[in-house]
């Protein structure tokens, strides 16, 4: 087992390099970028994919970065915009200038071209979509009416649509002919007069089928129809769930007006776990690229919470500090009962927090959730209240003081498990995003009860 | 602004119920078990989708689950399980028994099968395994050989593949004719006489080409061929990065072996960012439906790392009992240093820990994140240590104590941001997942070493 797992690892090593940029051809680049030579640069990035591209670009320093984008510019490929990091994406953007930032643009499919606009300022947008042809910015323009994080700012215009009555062999005639079509595409749409979407056909069942098949007695009609104002969070679920590959998308009137393919549903799903991820440690997304100082702000805004929160709770104790000067004892023990509280609600917040990003947790279950995360928290709550419970006993040689610590380390514990899972099903109900401010919310209240309730005991009953 | 989002908001709940199962429905079925209405409840399931039977599974009490298993076993789909949390499913299984299991397992793509019986524990894996034909059996067997969370437990053994001397023409005959092929697939395997992968034909290129057109002609050569040994996280980056929808999977020689395919990848990027969520709170991965005895185990596994950081400060602080009561105010004061200290440390390791897992972060850039993250500390130390001192100069009209603690917070965040950014790196370095052991490992430092430089400051300067 251990060969088969340090076999794997090793292998796993060269994998980092078997596609993608090694770590020489980036120190190649760096050195030649260096030297000025624009001929090998160019000879070292023309074998490489846009994504490999947008890794350079992001790797190196931001002065080299800078001769790169000039050396690229001439024939700049729109698509490394599309794999860049937000932050080094608007510096690359500053960088070209909106004629050939919108010259680029204009060779991108549509969803891609509305994932670069819609990231970028209101007067940056306008001065873009000006240089961009009527026809192309008519539709950029309809799309970014929807609002943000809706399916319409994922979906392609580009798409197939055939009517049912048609056989498999004009379908694939008129594939071949109609020069219009997507790049790219794994399902057929098939549509009414009307043009609502009434079934689907797989590219792979197509191929499959006599050409004389009507294509009404192929279709699935099982398909998933996306409405244009759906969040991407939901759609992400959809695809995920029934694992779709692409679906239609829907305008209010139930009629087709693109679709959406996996590829971005993948990028979607990595972007909302991320999101989860940092809100729970309180962090901004994608600070890797941000300049230092912007870094720095961004982390600060979310430390405040942490001082206030500190600060309440030098207040709680502030109020007990006749009782501390009398049994210093206090002083040692009181950080365990806001320490165990704080990561006991912290564990309970991230598994609610999560199981309602994926919908495990809904209303059907709900009270059953609760009820097991008080339980759980009750059982932890006498656990570990009797551990700490006896060492501080035995430590200081004080049963009663053993007894407060306890009682305080169960009452709290208690507390975060039941307001863990409690808090962020309210907040998602008022419309907030649970991940964001459920932690800090839940860690305030456990420090300042932690203290409260040790702090208080001990004045009670061992003063 | 406002009213678009509440539109948004409003839409998206429908969506809820737009696709799966509705509240009402499971409601409808609890009520229809309970009676024990057999015809009714199939009634109520057959329209289902796999995926929301699975659904109905979880939600439903476990007493009424089993009643629904044993009505649905006489006709078991098996792709319910792919869809079934693990713990959930582990109980299904269970209460269907091995040939039941064995006997749906059957019915499965490999790919499936084998996400299925991995899960298992070894002995049930055996008694399984026993009762699938022989055909079958081989190839899961051979599958399971690979290490786990390797390429090859990723694909699906069924592929298409042509030699490169074909024309559109015969390609597409044989896909009429052989009745052997995958259910779904994306792309064309173009594979030489030994059947080395040598270029890829999505389904929709091969669509428009006329009949007569060479295979090698058309066929994309930059395909990512994923040896069998690859790690499934290196396999979702790759698929991410480069936009795949299905690819080869080789072994050590270099033959085609088998596919992954996006839906297989998505899961993967789910579980993967569950995983460091999870980890980076302190809390094992899915155990949302696990029961609450074994719940109750794991939260009190990761506490007991919180328990023995808590001690360890506890007896950091009673060293300087005698400095807190000569100055009480230290007792109000000390917690701050820790939680600053703490806090924005986790902010340093979930963004490393992140970068490191998507590779954002690799040894090209790691100097100047190192760097980075050394100065953001720096700064925002003097921020709150300055902050923080002035609250605690007027609070208790004590400017050395305010200097005290200022100057213990800039050195406990610069130190949270050094090892932040350090710690994870080294333990991915070696072998280890960060996401679960750079977070306790930092906040024991962060504690330890706030109590103590705040009241050796403390002690040294004030008493």
């Amino acid at each position: 087992m251990v060969e088969k797992d340090s076999h794997l690892n090793r292998e796993s090593e060269n994998h980092e390099t078997l596609y993608g940029v090694s770590q020489e051809t980036i120190r190649e680049l760096e050195k030649t970028l260096e030297e000025g030579n624009k001929d090998a640069v160019q000879h070292l990035i023309a074998p490489l994919h846009a994504a490999d591209v947008a890794v350079v670009i992001e790797y190196i320093s931001p002065q080299l970065r800078d001769s790169l984008i000039e050396i690229l510019r001439p024939q700049f490929d729109p698509y490394i915009f599309t794999h860049l990091n937000e932050i080094v994406r608007e510096e690359v953007i500053e960088q070209l200038g909106t004629r050939d930032v919108a010259e680029a643009i204009g060779r991108l499919k549509s969803d891609d071209a509305v994932a670069l606009i819609e990231d970028l300022e209101e007067d940056q947008q306008r001065k873009i979509l000006e240089y961009i042809p009527l026809s192309d910015r008519v539709i950029l323009e309809e799309v970014l009416t929807y609002p943000e994080d809706s399916a319409a700012r994922l979906m392609q215009r580009e798409i197939v649509c055939v009517p049912n009555f048609w056989t498999v062999e004009e379908a694939l005639k008129y594939m071949t002919k109609e020069r219009n079509l997507p790049e790219k595409f794994y399902d057929l749409f098939v549509v009414d007069p009307k043009h609502v979407p009434i079934g689907g056909v797989p590219l792979s069942l197509l191929l499959r089928q006599p050409p004389s098949t009507k294509i009404m007695d192929i279709m699935l009609v099982d398909i998933k129809k996306i409405p244009a104002t759906m969040d991407q969070e939901d759609v992400a679920l959809l695809f995920q769930k029934y694992g779709l590959v692409s679906a239609p998308v829907v305008d209010s009137a139930g009629r087709i007006i693109g679709m959406i393919t996996v590829d971005d549903v993948v990028d979607v799903i990595e972007e909302e776990a991320e999101k989860d991820i940092m809100h729970l440690s309180r962090v901004t997304e994608s600070d890797f690229y941000e300049p230092l100082l912007s870094t720095s702000y961004s982390r600060i805004r979310w430390l405040l919470i942490t001082l206030i929160n500190t600060l309440l709770a030098a207040t709680v104790i502030s109020q007990f500090q006749p009782t501390i000067q009398k049994m210093v004892a206090l002083a040692v023990l009181m950080p365990i009962t806001t320490a165990m509280g704080g990561n006991a609600g912290m564990q309970v917040v991230t598994v609610t927090v999560r199981a309602l990003a994926t919908r495990e947790l809904g209303m059907a279950n709900m009270s059953r959730a609760i009820r097991k995360e008080v339980l759980v928290g009750l059982i932890n709550g006498i656990v570990f209240g009797g551990i700490m419970g006896t060492i501080a006993a035995f430590w200081f040689s004080d049963p009663a003081l053993g007894m407060v610590l306890g009682g305080a380390l169960v009452f709290n514990m208690m507390w975060a498990a039941v307001w863990g899972v409690i808090l962020p099903i309210l907040i998602e109900k008022m419309g907030m995003d649970p991940a964001i401010s459920a932690g800090p919310f839940l860690t305030t209240t456990t420090d300042l009860l932690g203290f409260a309730i040790f702090l208080g005991l001990a004045w009670f009953f061992l003063i």
